[in-house]
């Protein structure tokens, strides 16, 4: 079934200990898009400037991607750059321009509001609900990340937002900070009565934990002796742990497990190389070699 | 088959925002004693002041522990005094008193010197490698523990006590100081040379990684809504850890995995209560359905 992304599509210049790039295609809906259409068929709505060019958009041909939601604006794209530290566990923003994000109202094109899985990337709360608003009847699953940013600015129309989803993906800070809680079993309690009845907490180096009425099912990060820039990885995830459910068009406790198999391996592949280097080259084949492998990082009998 | 454990038995007085308790049983030896007691008999080497009574040595009876290894000093037990933070992931040490332990050379008894299994907890690398000296020939698997008192103090002296061991069993931020590597898969490389063929890393509430030569295995931590005390987590899991192996007398890629398993699960009872007073009530079946459990929270079906 296809699988509704909104978000951003940007530029990003980037530095970790490994390189430096000065401008490439970046932003949460790009690297949704590309790791979920390997499972599933996805529709993206953003927007992007006028620098965006026939050359930028090759990043959608050729992939499961329908780009009739991806707005084209007079101005230039939301660019952002960052640069990590040594052992890239941190990272400072050097610049953010919001350019044509700043005025950013999406707008579904009529054949995407029947869409039956939807995931509303970071961005501010009102217009993810804006977006809910526009799919004809109650999606089968839609899931919402969001940030420290819209966590402490606008907590009433997160909350409200929060009513309408079903499952809530962010990093472990942010579900600190969204439940006051610093334990994540009672965090995910307190993130219940807001609306979600699962979480997906990203926990970086340390992979993700699943928790919902059923229990707590954890997935390692995929260890890598080498990872270049981890831009991108918590939206890769999101991309592989979405698109795995749309193509599998079933959401049970076995389809949400490899859900977060497929999700850490699409994440494992982004940080591998800069920006989006790795999954432009990523083939199925090894996708389905490196869940074989997450299998054998965490299995065994008693 | 039997498994020798040399380490510290102590009084610790402990804080956290759960409690308070001003002199409870701990030490290293104790916590891994007692754990690994569930699965093999255990010899321990430690020593004790006057102030360790009848009534403080029932912790080690009527369990397979024998306690002719521990010695008993004019003076004092090794005192420990520390506070937890909030949230259990900082502590700050109060008060160390060495007393007894600043003496402490260790003496195998006549009947531990085929021991099979070894681990040396954590204490002065020279006396270590003087346990594993009066071991008879070479035992079938040797592991120690350290911390950064002994990488910062007597680096030469632990270089030359890890040449003997199998195993090396720390935490995350020892393994990078020890290894001068960020990244854990290049920090087992590095830890390789130094003679250890296989490195366990304690990553507390993230749970633990195996690394050897047929690659990387990893197991969370059990997700708790209320822990209450940190300390002894680590010696609990080592206890489980080796107590498992010693039991099933084999070390393969299959007993490992099952040995990190049980090793967290006896870490998880640890911190549910203060001190050992988890332990001391534990039984056989909850710690079979609590690795059961283990499987439920990281099994998954590609």
């Amino acid at each position: 079934m296809s699988l509704l992304v909104v978000g951003s599509v940007a530029f990003d210049a980037l530095e970790s200990p490994y390189g430096k790039v000065d401008r490439t295609i970046g932003g949460a809906a790009t690297y949704f898009a590309v790791a979920a259409s390997f499972f599933a068929p996805v529709n993206l709505v953003a927007i992007v400037g006028q620098d965006f060019t026939a050359e930028d958009r090759k990043i959608f041909k050729g992939r499961h991607i329908d780009i009739e939601g991806l707005e084209c604006a007079e101005g230039k794209c939301f660019f952002w750059a960052g640069r990590y530290s040594e052992n890239l566990n941190e990272r400072v923003t050097l610049t953010t321009e919001l350019n044509v994000f700043a005025d950013f109202k999406p707008k579904l094109p009529e054949k995407y509001r029947s869409s039956k899985y939807v995931f509303l990337a970071n961005i501010a709360p009102d217009l993810q609900r804006d977006v809910l608003k526009q799919v004809k009847g109650k999606p089968k699953l839609a899931a919402l990340d969001t940030m420290n940013y819209w966590i402490e600015r606008t907590p009433a129309e997160l909350r409200e937002t929060l009513k309408h989803v079903d499952i809530l993906m962010i990093n472990d800070s942010e579900t600190r900070q969204l439940s006051n809680e610093h334990n994540l079993l009672r965090a995910a309690k307190h993130i219940f009565k807001m609306g979600p009845k699962t979480l997906v907490v990203k926990r970086g180096e340390y992979g993700a934990m699943l928790v919902d009425s059923k229990g707590v099912f954890c997935v390692p990060a995929f260890p890598l002796e080498e990872p270049h820039d981890p831009t991108g990885a918590g939206d890769s995830f999101a991309g592989g742990f979405m698109g795995y459910l749309a193509g599998a068009g079933n959401v049970n406790d076995a389809t949400l497990r490899r859900a977060m198999v497929y999700g850490s391996v699409l994440g494992s592949f982004t940080v591998e190389k800069f920006g989006l280097d790795r999954l432009r080259t990523l083939k199925r084949s090894e996708i389905h070699a490196r869940a074989r492998h997450f299998a054998k990082l965490t299995q065994f009998k008693l």
